[in-house]
């Protein structure tokens, strides 16, 4: 599992940072978090095909997270993107889009096949055999959403063990992997012994909210929470529940209560530009795994 | 005045170069020409404050080249800009503004002030004491024009004749300026004399068209001409007639033709990426002093 950030920025963009997008990739899956202004350029910047996209998850229908959007789908139907591309949104998300496919003269948009799905509450939004991807409703001026992307457990054959009492390849290893004993040739093999388990990995995206008792619920667990960190807590406390933002503070107090291993902050208010690190060692007295998010930067998992 | 080229991609942005726009600053004016996705970015690596602008001129509503609209205008609202903004577009403006500002929930939209100019015909579109607007209907899949800023002749008054005439400062100098001769203290003073013809400068924007009889009543006498060259004659000459598009040859006998004095090419295709010198040569073995477009460059004229 890799995660790039393609954007890093606030509500406007800086020399070194694009508006908010993120680029989750898994397997056959490219999912994409939010998509500000510039993002399919940030694709070409990173040397990322756009059309291996498979889904795009908005939290919400601010500009500095979706105005990327029209740009992108041109590009994905001037480059003959024939796959469904599935649009997850909050609210209003079909009207959006809608309206955002008639505001700009499109070439070749009539090619594009969207699936859009409006999220209205906390919900199991897609589930696979591998993964499932939650959404949790979230509070700012817009409707909001956060979602967790959650690998599910595999039972990994332990092939040695299967070797030492003769059991070959057959359609009694998937119940193994289920971590079902079985039985073969009246040998009884049990799974926790002839598997290994691969806990799945949890990330976490919390953009653009006030404290909620949602944030905790979403982020438990997780491997990894990216959270929007717009205000330094010791200056400006007031101003981000007036503007309905997490503080540094506040998104390492999430990550403690979910019991995550590790925050990584972005979406940090230029207003800080020269002293993000401050906001870091804010995060880091409460939550000690903690980095800043930069354009172009790269999470194995 | 300044050309400061902010974009100079075709339709889909490359890692060198945004999609269009252009920024044209003379004396309190700041006006952008297009305004592809991103463009806001652009001035941020630029230094330049888009809070500045005074126009905005809008060729065709294809996505590379109005897709940074929502974006800057949002930026601009967030800024506090509280001039009025004219927005000059071909027919359609109005309308996919209306639903542009729909479509975005914008903060602090409201405050913005726009004057939107829907212009239907050949015609000067400003006129001030120093400089006229001109726009061209253009030949593309959606209504489009060219743009010409005409700066005014100016007559520059001699200071030193006026000393030796012993003609001070006052109203009268006015006259001069204007061409007219003077009669002060039953002095004749000639305009041709006491001032210098100082020629205005002429600067033409040429986007996404098929040929047709406008591009060179556009251009002609430009100082500059800034004209679309997407495709490569000697290649793709019929492509270009099919998607409405000019070649680099075709930019050039526009320049010969109208007798403009420089040209520069840009929104070149990407299929050309590694061989963009062939199209300036192309251009140049009809008009000479051609030169090839890139993010950032400026000109001085």
């Amino acid at each position: 599992m890799e995660i790039i950030f393609l954007g890093t920025s606030e509500a406007t963009p800086t020399a070194e940072k694009n508006q908010t997008a993120i680029l989750l990739k898994y397997n056959n899956e490219n999912i994409l978090v939010d998509c500000g202004e510039g993002t399919q350029r940030q694709f070409k910047i990173a040397k990322l095909n756009p059309c291996k996209l498979t889904r795009i998850l908005i939290t919400h229908w601010h500009g500095d997270h979706v105005l990327g959007l029209p740009g992108l789908l041109q590009t994905l139907a001037l480059n003959n993107y024939s796959k469904i591309l599935h649009i997850y949104g909050p609210k209003g998300t079909k009207y959006f889009l809608t309206l955002l496919l008639k505001t700009f003269a499109f070439i070749s948009r009539e090619k594009l096949k969207l699936e859009i799905h409006e999220i209205l509450k906390k919900e199991t939004i897609l589930e696979t055999k591998d993964f499932k991807i939650e959404a949790y409703p979230m509070k700012h001026f817009a409707p909001c959403l956060a979602y967790s992307f959650i690998e599910k457990d595999r039972y990994k054959i332990n092939i040695e063990y299967l070797k030492i009492h003769g059991i070959k390849e057959g359609p009694w290893l998937k119940e193994l992997q289920k971590g079902k004993d079985i039985a073969v040739n009246g040998k009884k093999i049990l799974a926790s012994k002839a598997t290994t388990l691969k806990k799945g990995k949890k990330i976490t995206f919390i953009f653009d909210t006030l404290l909620n008792e949602n944030c905790v619920k979403a982020a438990e667990n997780a491997d990894l929470l990216i959270a929007e960190a717009t205000f330094f807590d010791k200056e400006h406390a007031d101003l981000a529940k007036e503007r309905r933002h997490l503080t540094a503070k506040q998104a390492a107090t999430i990550a403690k209560k979910a019991k995550a291993k590790e925050l990584i902050l972005t979406h940090i208010s230029q207003r800080y530009s020269k002293k993000e690190q401050l906001l870091l060692e804010e995060a880091k007295k409460i939550f000690k795994n903690t980095k800043l998010a930069n354009d172009f930067m790269k999470i194995l998992l």
